[in-house]
């Protein structure tokens, strides 16, 4: 069966690289110009599914996708996919042989902050300019043959805009990696997919009952005792003012009867606010 | 004595607001291209104090700062401004009749992400484009009158680019600030000020034992039972792998000779790595 996978785009971003290794069906891809219309299109019923970035292994989460989530549109999380992220200097064609006179490196904030060493070394005049992706870096490029500027992105964006790969690797640290997210709005979706899975994984996202001191502690002494592992906590703003923060936790195993939820329960009781942002496996490329 | 400070330019970011409200003495400002070129400035002794942006309300810390001060360049905290955020749309004067058909709208990415309620009502169709911060996008706008852009940035910059504000005060929340940090070789600097003093304030990074469940409990046991209040607690990748992250924590005290050496030293005790990254006053514009 054919259905509608909507992801981050333009064409050969990471997010496309990861859609193309995920699904085992049959699945039309279609472009985003940016993470919430995606999200919103699941939401309106235009596509089946969405795939977005989540998390980066260097960069941390993906402030948008997280936000939007848990703000804007409460789709739940029904998949993950761990993507290796390797980045290239790329540049037209035409500049290939003096690439290194380029003026301007295009690239996604993170792609930018990835490569931070390298360019610093070998590019250490070069101004930065962020672009929504990678692969809208790269489309810049293709369409400025004129510009001494290069992208940072993927192999499969050379491929796509036909640019040169002057740099090869040149992020500072390997092993860095991207979790994507599987959005559908029914939370107990799957995919049947040929990827390795990693892990089980549910996401909760918490509210404290109130600036006391001691709160965090108490919330996380109810996953503790229980020996549920935390692969992940985070603090991210409540957008009602400077010091009032939400909290998104990682368990390592799916939503059980029992233990998970004791613990919302139990905290719910103490004040918190409780709310289960997905229940689902991780795959890896 | 005048002395020389560097923050995040160009001219009229919301840095070099903060930067012009805070010092009391006479200071030589200077714009740097980006956060990294800021903190090595001063690092490097070629000025005496940087302002960097460190968290916003909204959007949460300023993740190249955090990483840059832990990863690369030590330098501590030594003071903070709290600074009250308002964006406006800016067009060329040749375009403030016609703003509506803006087909592409530049500004730092938290000033896009704060504004997004405005933009998908207002301008559903503009892409957006990421600047290095809302004063390098105001730049931008002024330089280019032929295109169809728009700018999200301060009255600063509407001013110091002689661009229209067709549209005042489009952030999606109210209420939104940002702190600054002010950095300076000397930890025990300070610095002259008229501002008001809100807090005072040290900040951790802590890193865990290793992968064990409870390890962050136990971290948070420490400071819970000296009733030490933490105003913030945020986990960062380490970038050694998706999962292995650092801590970064805020106790709304300057560093006393008991209570939070006492907890540092048990931490260490326990395996965990505590570097104080900086103790200080808060100011609020």
């Amino acid at each position: 069966m054919s259905f509608k996978v909507g992801y981050l785009g333009p064409a050969a971003t990471f997010t496309h690289l990861a859609v193309t290794k995920y699904f085992e069906d049959e699945a039309e891809q279609i472009p985003f110009l940016n993470i919430p219309k995606c999200i919103d299109a699941v939401a309106a019923g235009e596509i089946d599914v969405a795939v977005v970035p989540l998390e980066n292994a260097l960069e941390g989460s993906v402030n948008l996708t997280v936000d939007y989530l848990v703000h804007e549109q409460p789709l739940p999380i029904v998949g993950e996919i761990v993507a290796p992220i390797q980045q290239h200097l790329l540049v037209h064609p035409e500049r290939e042989h003096c690439w290194e006179e380029t003026e301007k490196v295009y690239s996604h904030s993170h792609a930018i902050a990835q490569c931070h060493k390298f360019l610093h070394r070998e590019l250490p005049d070069a101004a930065y300019e962020n672009a929504t992706s990678t692969g809208a870096a790269a489309k810049y490029i293709q369409e400025h043959p004129e510009e001494k500027v290069a992208a940072i992105a993927n192999e499969l964006a050379a491929e796509e805009y036909g640019l040169k790969m002057v740099r090869k690797d040149i992020h500072d640290y390997p092993h860095n990696h991207t979790r994507f997210a599987v959005l559908h709005p029914d939370k107990a979706a799957s995919f049947r997919t040929n990827l390795r899975k990693v892990t089980d994984r549910t996401t909760l996202m918490i509210t404290l009952p109130s600036d006391q001191s001691g709160a965090l502690h108490q919330v996380l002494s109810a996953f503790s005792w229980r020996k549920l592992n935390l692969s992940k906590i985070e603090s991210r703003p409540m957008k009602t003012g400077l010091g009032n923060y939400f909290f998104i936790v990682d368990i390592d195993m799916q939503l059980d009867e029992v233990l998970i939820p004791g613990a919302t329960a139990e905290l719910e009781a103490l004040g918190c606010g409780v709310r289960i942002l997905g229940t689902y496996s991780a795959y890896a490329i």
